[in-house]
């Protein structure tokens, strides 16, 4: 709910937005609500590895947007390292967001990884707006989950202070909660 | 900035706020300006063991408040491990604001200390209304300062989780910029 907030202030009607791993839709459904406005120029790329992943959010779209808003957003079955195969070139990014870890009662086994996790961040850091968000959800509770963490702490950590305000809101008594990792550039 | 606009969801007009370290007096004003309601029911007790920040804190208030609402403050010079002996016995407090560190623009090697942050923060615990925040701004650039987040941030790990929302919010690649750590009452 936070999140939602934050993405509030930050996306308008008729911004182009990256859903980089959409599991179950619910974010996906989130932003084209964000951005759906008369003149049907938002559009939501939404992607995900998994096949459930995007059978499931195509049935919460289906179901939850009308005819014209179903027409802002698009599913692809690839990995989020390669964001920049289905955004169209030159295209403002206002807002990627990313939910790591695995998918919401999925298989727990397939989980994203430190590795491909590094490579969207830097695919989302170049096609981002100015005053655009990158937005990542952490879950930190499973195996691994702590190293993708740091690695995405690393990555924020390194942006300049002058283009980027980088920071992370995390649970202090639920220490296995996941943790939001805000960037926003200047 | 994004302290003020958390503490809003928390705070209405007539409430009972501690302003618990009033250094410039800037949170306090913020403060008074907040729970300021027709009736004069708002009260805002604010503290500092430093006199200068209690001069100043005077003067800003009295240059930016109307008379009815100097009426609202009430400036006490103690520590802030001594809230209770200030604020009256069953008035349900729905904030308390921490300043952790040095008084901005004065003598940094006068700082609050672990020892009484702890007291002072158990205080806070005692007093605090249902739904009510306590709010810390933690600067770790000092000498202690680390050490002193350090035991906030034990003290927050440790509050129940079905009672209390404990978040930190810090920059990540600005390593030094002070931490903002939220203690929700539910």
């Amino acid at each position: 709910m936070c999140k939602n907030r934050v993405w509030k202030h930050v996306v308008k009607e008729g911004d182009s937005l990256v859903d980089a791993t959409c599991g179950n839709g619910n974010d996906t459904l989130a932003m084209v609500k964000m951005v759906a406005e008369k003149s049907c120029r938002g559009r939501v790329y939404a992607m995900d590895v998994q096949k459930i992943a995007l059978e499931n959010t195509f049935s919460l779209l289906d179901e939850e947007l009308s005819t014209d808003e179903k027409e802002l957003v698009e599913l692809f079955a690839i990995c989020h390292c390669k964001m920049e195969e289905v955004v169209p070139t030159g295209v403002p990014v206002r807002l990627v967001a990313f939910n790591l870890g695995y998918l919401p009662g999925g298989d727990k086994t397939l989980v994203t990884t430190s590795e491909t996790t590094l490579l969207a961040l830097e695919a989302a850091k170049r096609i981002l707006a100015p005053q655009g968000l990158i937005s990542i959800v952490v879950y930190v509770g499973h195996p691994g989950g702590r190293e993708e963490f740091e690695t995405v702490r690393a990555f924020a950590s390194e942006l300049p202070v002058d283009n980027w305000i980088c920071c992370n809101l995390q649970l202090l008594n639920r220490p296995l909660a996941p943790v939001l990792v805000f960037l926003f550039k200047r």
